[in-house]
């Protein structure tokens, strides 16, 4: 891995924040967030601006570029990597540790009196502008919004926003129909006594009308907004794609029906004019709904007095419980569905995953580290990164796919020699945590971030941590990352956990240098029944999903109590203490990985 | 325990709510939260309006009248007892419950439309004042401040604002003299670019000054505010109780000393002029800090452009990290003083307490509990309820002393006769979690929230919990409690703990109409020296302060690991599992108690 080499771009950006063609007045900064307009994690190449000006192309971290500085911050798990992808005209602002100044401080302190900042509105959500926007004002600085990015501006060869094939999905699969969401969406609205709901998120949109898109690579969503009224419903997309007899039909465009579920499209581009009037149109008290997470753009054409700010869209709550097909789904997507053969390493896995019954692509990029690149939380191999599998060394493999009946992400951590003292006690840590958390059993309402520290309990004891959070909501052939759920130290606004939901469960530990250890499997929340019932409140556990074996010979079992032992076979942790793996055995794991 | 009878009150109340001499219009909700206008938790008999308008004396609540509708919010340590102490004019209206309209919510549902809800600025914080106008205004109603409190208008004999003497502490007890405390304020002003300071917590200006009084029953605190400049001193207190010469010598009042470490004092009252004053002079780009729980009235006297609100001032954050003269103090506090006899209950723990060297008052009032009070979680003991000490229920003592060299809390549960197998299995789950939280170690930087599931862990596998959090920060003879950290399941902006810092550890489990169990000790934040150090981070662990053993036949030990036996014991639970504890032997615990 070799930095990108900025000096002529951040030239030419530096430029395009003078130049009267883009903006009235020169600025003095500009942010380079690092999303789309649709409050993406994974985005497509087009949106990758962040990663076009200074090289890091991990899933989170902004850019800030002054006419003398630029710096950019990003969190624990990529560290390593943007130290290692940015050159040195970048500063690397560490997320999280205590020295490192937030980027408003940090504005304050390098811009001149009276500065002002720009900033794309379509690509920064209306919180985060907000509270820029304060803290700059405090200063004496001002935040502005650019419409024209200025990235885009000087980036030639920038590529064009993708517009795939749009897959339709049956009640097989969905277990509703796209009019069962829009009703059950238009209830939630009534009770709350909201007219119109604008949804921006693109794989909330792809849940409520039961399709599919392949615009994101790993994310099977399509790029589009919504607009949903109590009779009305827009749905704004490349309207080519509208052309395909089958996607007519399942969106019944064609067939009469009931005027409240007939569908009008219009053009991608036209969600903000649309947007506008049916502003103009609101009788006084009518509320609009919109994600706070929305871009900043979409969020100021409601005017403040019809605006309801919300943090989890009704579509997301209802995305993250899953009904029955869609719990079926998920499980059959994780049983293995095909002969598999023996096969070197993990560039096998894909292709062998390719083969099995529905399906579709992966869920995001496979990390397989071998060694120190397991250090780099987020790897991605690379020719000239590439290491060879050994009889030395860990390897780590974390990988996932997208099937039609479901989406599978599992990581596992081998040795196919003879792991040392030090590698099998951390690695006993890390599994001691995964099965705290996935046996862990904790009342109804409980919020998923107080779990995480169970995770930790046992590093933490031998002073030992990892910087990354411990789960992430899963969609149903959707997004492998989702809200409003998670399991984190962070203090976030997440949802409760309830029966249907799924996450994942995947502390790790983190050797710079050396090597990365991290045991995933991804579980569903279902009800338990212990012993006692306080206040009739009911109880929650977890199950897991993920059928893959831990290897054995990883595990040091003096460190494990004998009831971490057993509810670790429960858990899918299949050990067998005292009964090793031998090294053909241990190979055919890399294989069953493929689920 | 019978209700307060409330009808006359609420008709007048009401009256009042319409009576031109208070308020230009009349209002439709008036609000009546818990608190004086010094955020202070524990309040002096004059400012307890809320038990006076509805009878329930908890230390957490608010509530709000309108013309037809009267409720009170509360959180779960309380609604046994306000159900008690409520009659049914009111709704008690149980807070954390999914069910539960929030106080915005309930307002906007049951007002007419367009209604002016009023508050006495002095009561209410800024932030609440915000969330609360905000959400009103968006359903067309307003929020007025109303200058007389309605509640004093209706109260014929309400008690006057204490003024009791001041005691001046000495070096030997605090480690730094107000002098330097002072200039490590002004420093930490300096550092970010602040010129002015409002000190409105009066535990804050009773540790700045060395100063402690009487006029909170439990709280060494005495009713002031402070207002510091760069090279000015305002101390705002009842000019009376300055003219002893122990104080101004302390205060050095009238010996010539730096300008800048000169005190100008002036009339409790006059603080509102005097800050406006302040501020009228007050040059562009000038900062004033306060803190954002401060009271809305004062407040908004300083201009948004120069007030910047904190979460947590300097003196909170410098006087939770106690200095080594302060550790010294509460380690000599909880160490018993003096000789004790036979006594047969709790009642004898006060007297015997006052005969202790440096004993100067309880901390808080005595939960002394049997049996079925012990479910009421912050049970006090009257004539009515009072209960004997038998052989056949649980005996639950809660109790803490303030003494100058520090301040205790303890809570221990026993059993004089034979407990039974469901008491002993529940007592146990709680010293599990009691202990879990204890010997945690976790990194530097870690929040105390993070290590509240330890303390449920063991009770939620049973499927069992409590209602309240898992521990406070303890003040060194200041506030039994104190921000700004904690441990509890609730998400607030707590500050990591840091070495040196003191909370209890008070897990608990409360079955209503039969028993409560809570162990609580107090413990001293101290760094740990794990086998590892990642990224140099350090880490913290806990050092008891309590030195009150464990009742050994109230614990299972088939349920404890032998892990946390041993830990039990590093841990003051002092266990000695097999060894049973006569009942001569366990009355002496209660005696034991009275450190």
């Amino acid at each position: 891995m070799s930095p990108k080499i900025t000096v002529e771009l951040l030239r030419q950006l530096r430029h395009a924040m003078r130049n009267t063609k883009y903006i009235a007045e020169p600025i003095q900064a500009y942010i380079v967030p690092s999303g789309d307009a649709h409050q993406s994690e994974y985005i497509a190449p087009c949106d990758c601006r962040r990663e076009f000006i200074c090289g890091f192309n991990g899933s989170a971290g902004t850019a800030i570029v002054t006419e003398k500085h630029a710096a950019m911050w990003t969190d624990g798990r990529y560290f390593l990597q943007a130290s290692q992808q940015m050159d040195n005209n970048w500063t690397l602002m560490k997320m999280g540790l205590k020295e490192t100044l937030s980027q408003e401080d940090w504005l304050i302190s390098v811009l001149p009196e009276n500065s002002t900042v720009g900033v794309d509105p379509w690509i920064i959500a209306t919180d985060q502008w907000k509270n820029m926007s304060k803290a700059l004002a405090g200063a004496g600085h001002s935040l502005v919004a650019v419409q024209d990015n200025l990235i885009d501006a000087i980036w030639m060869d920038r590529p064009t926003r993708p517009s795939t094939k749009l897959l339709t999905l049956g009640l097989g699969f969905t277990g509703l129909t796209w009019q069962d969401k829009m009703t059950a969406l238009r209830s939630k609205m009534a009770e709350r006594k909201i007219s119109w709901f604008v949804a921006t998120a693109l794989d909330e949109i792809a849940w409520l009308f039961n399709l599919r898109g392949s615009d994101i690579e790993y994310n099977p969503v399509f790029f589009a907004y919504a607009i949903v009224g109590m009779n009305t419903i827009r749905l704004f997309v490349d309207i080519k794609r509208l052309a395909v007899p089958m996607v007519r039909e399942h969106l019944q465009l064609d067939t009469p029906s009931k005027a409240e579920l007939s569908i009008q499209t219009a053009p991608y581009e036209s969600v903000f004019t649309e947007l506008q009037a049916v502003c103009a149109s609101l009788v006084p008290k009518e509320k609009v709904w919109i994600s706070d997470k929305a871009s900043c753009a979409l969020t100021q054409v409601i005017p403040k007095a019809h605006r309801t700010l919300i943090p989890y869209t009704p579509l997301c709550l209802a995305k993250a419980v899953k009904n029955a097909t869609e719990i079926q789904g998920m499980k059959m997507a994780h049983i293995p569905k095909g002969t598999v053969t023996e096969i070197s390493a993990a560039d096998k896995a894909e292709e062998l995953r390719s083969q099995q019954k529905d399906f579709v692509g992966l869920s995001f990029p496979s990390i397989s580290s071998v060694g120190p690149n397991g250090a780099i939380i987020h790897y991605r191999p690379l020719p000239e990164t590439n290491r060879t599998l050994s009889l030395n060394e860990i390897y780590l493999l974390d990988s996932g796919a997208q099937y039609i009946d479901g989406t599978t992400d599992v990581t596992r951590t081998m040795h196919f020699g003879s792991p040392s003292a030090y590698e099998k006690e951390t690695f006993t840590y890390v599994l001691k945590g995964h099965i705290a958390v996935s046996a862990a059993i904790f009342p109804n309402g409980t919020k998923g971030h107080l779990l995480d520290s169970f995770a930790r309990q046992a590093l933490w004891e031998s002073g030992l941590d990892y910087l990354h959070g411990t789960g992430h909501g899963v969609g149903c052939f959707l997004n492998v990352h989702e809200g409003p759920c998670g399991i984190s130290y962070k203090t976030f606004a997440d949802e409760p956990l309830e029966a249907g939901m799924i996450v994942s469960d995947e502390p790790g530990y983190y050797e710079d240098g050396l090597f990365g250890i991290r045991i995933e499997n991804v579980v569903l929340v279902v009800p338990a029944k212990p012993k006692y019932n306080y206040r009739n409140k009911g109880s929650l556990t977890f199950e897991p999903l993920t059928l893959v074996p831990i290897q054995a010979k990883m595990v040091n079992t003096d460190i494990l109590t004998q009831k971490e032992v057993s509810l670790g076979n429960i858990h899918r942790c299949s050990l067998k203490p005292g009964k090793s793996i031998s090294n053909s055995s241990a190979i055919l794991y890399v294989i069953t990985l493929c689920v």
